[in-house]
């Protein structure tokens, strides 16, 4: 186990909003809660997969609801730490270590707080690999773990248990109504699960691996050099165009922030037109009608020079972006998992899955 | 402590709706659960409340939703005993008595159906005295206590807990949520209280003034007599129009049935016109531009015949009723009920509460 750094934070709230494609919440002000408590002393330990003890009590968290609601209602702080002791309290057993549900955007650090504060280490993994908007789509609901008992709770102190959901839909539903009563947004723990099938089940190394995105965006920024084939080689990825955003339509739907943009080539892609549908994240890249790119496969849109994530709620008419296809996990790729988290999981009937090749650097 | 028969289960389906002010669920199918669970060899026993232990553990249980809802959508039978044990497990305490949050309509039959399953008994009493639409409404709130921990089963096995509500009004914020997730109606068990507040803050004898009126009611169909006068004496009501109803706004609003009848007078009242307003239960009665009757006073309508009483959701144009006045129990009239029930507390703003003077018969 080694322990984040403050370089680390950093890089991994960069590296984590790539990840995001477009959600998983904006990084920024969960970054300064946890550097904040790095410098009041509380460090937190990053647990490799391997480390893992078999019967470990290990606990998914993360915050739930609308990025574009997340920029403006801020945490309370201890969200986290209400939701770890409830579940805590249900259980009748400490938690030993808590799990990113989702590495991308905000979410990669979500863990960190609660972690810290309640002195736990976290795991070096988690339930997507990137972003998805709904509860059910993670890796762990995926191969069977279920999500209840799981806690939920808001900056005012509300704390809703959900004892048992009859499947994980039912979980989804009920959990997304009351963070939508909550205002918009809220911090969710689910059932926690053994250390064994969290080895098996999470999607390993993803910490480490936002951290090293990061920390490569850091350098062509420090030395100025274009970050954007240096991310497509660190995660074997496809540069599809660069672009000006000409339409943006967006709107918040049942708690999430649904919509779509319309892209025109620029540069070396000039006379190009894209369009690309989002549910929280980016679901979809279409080209001359055909789409190219798909849920569960990455689609990164990136600020052309700086190769920063813009997430879907500071998405604006005339931003000058670099569009990117990352391959997701294997993981995400199985019948199972596209049942949960392909194209036709978000109502995309016409949309076939077809998986992006990783491409050798 | 005496046991309750299947005359008493018929007689308190027809009180407790009278005394539902429209709302409180229709009645009916809690009957034939009620009878069904007699008729197994299932007794539940009536607690005065000067026979209730100082400690008892006595939690409050009833339907939540909108009525309209809940005579399409049936009740599975096990949602009350799935929200007891979840509150009892969470709370590390048997439950003793159960007693009705609402005695206006199908509520009064709801804990008496959970106290057959679990083998304990009802108190005579109730936490309204009538019918109201939300849940921090009852005397138990009023009078100080904290709802949450609190439980929420639906008939398909999901239950939800509210561990902790930061106030009553946020209690029910997130549970009517989540009942308009789980489709419109629920069963809510809320935080036990000692036998001791019971006494205090419970609106008394009203299972037993629910079974009177019932009696009246039978007594008056059986005789060919006239049931509306027998009404108003035995509850020192008033008689306030026969009307038809000519007008009738309804719709869902939130979980809620909202809307308006317009009345015209007939008989007796020709040339009169009403309008009478509701959210599941009905809140003013307005004649010539003035409010003569609101909440928390009850305003029933009843088929001018029968004497039955005419639930909103069954409210038909063109219908023949008479609408009466009961003044309500003098523990919704002091200052602390009248902000949490008054007419204010429907967004009511020009109304003034004005108590109905008790007739003496």
């Amino acid at each position: 186990m080694r322990y984040l750094t403050e370089t680390d934070i950093e890089a991994l709230a960069i590296g984590a909003a790539i990840l995001g494609t477009g959600g998983g919440g904006n990084p920024y002000i969960g970054k300064l809660r946890c550097l904040q408590e790095l410098r009041r002393g509380n460090p937190v330990g990053l647990l490799a997969l391997d480390e893992l003890a078999d019967d470990a009590f290990v606990m998914p968290i993360g915050g739930i609801g609308a990025p574009i609601v997340g920029i403006e209602k801020l945490e309370e702080g201890d969200e986290g730490l209400r939701a770890l002791r409830a579940l805590e309290a249900y259980c009748g057993r400490k938690i030993d270590a808590l799990i990113s549900a989702e590495i991308g955007g905000g979410n990669a650090l979500e863990p960190i707080i609660t972690a810290a504060a309640a002195g736990i280490p976290v795991v070096d993994g988690d339930g997507m690999g990137r972003a998805f908007p709904e509860m059910q789509m993670t890796t762990f609901s995926i191969y069977g773990h279920r999500s209840t008992p799981a806690a939920l709770a808001d900056e005012r102190g509300n704390v809703v248990l959900f004892q048992h959901a009859v499947s994980e839909g039912w979980f989804e539903r009920l959990a997304r109504s009351a963070v939508v009563t909550m205002g918009g947004t809220a911090i969710g723990a689910e059932a926690p699960m053994a250390g064994s099938y969290v080895k098996r089940a999470a999607v390993p190394n993803t910490v480490t691996q936002a951290i090293r995105l990061g920390e490569v965006v850091l350098r062509a920024n420090a030395t100025h050099t274009d970050p954007i084939p240096l991310i497509c080689a660190a995660e074997q990825g496809v540069h599809l165009m660069d672009a000006k955003i000409v339409e943006l339509k967006r709107h918040l739907q049942g708690g999430f922030a649904v919509g779509e943009i319309a892209l025109e080539g620029i540069d070396g892609h000039a006379g190009g037109r894209a369009l690309v549908q989002f549910q929280n994240e980016f679901l979809t890249f279409e080209r001359d009608g055909r789409v190219e790119v798909s849920v569960p496969d990455l689609i990164v849109i990136l600020d052309v020079d700086s190769g920063r994530a813009i997430t879907t709620e500071v998405l604006r008419y005339g931003q000058r972006v670099a569009v990117l296809a990352l391959p997701c996990h294997p993981l995400l790729r199985t019948a199972e998992a596209l049942a949960v988290v392909g194209p036709q999981a978000f109502g995309l009937d016409g949309v076939t899955f077809r998986p992006l090749a990783r491409r050798q650097a």
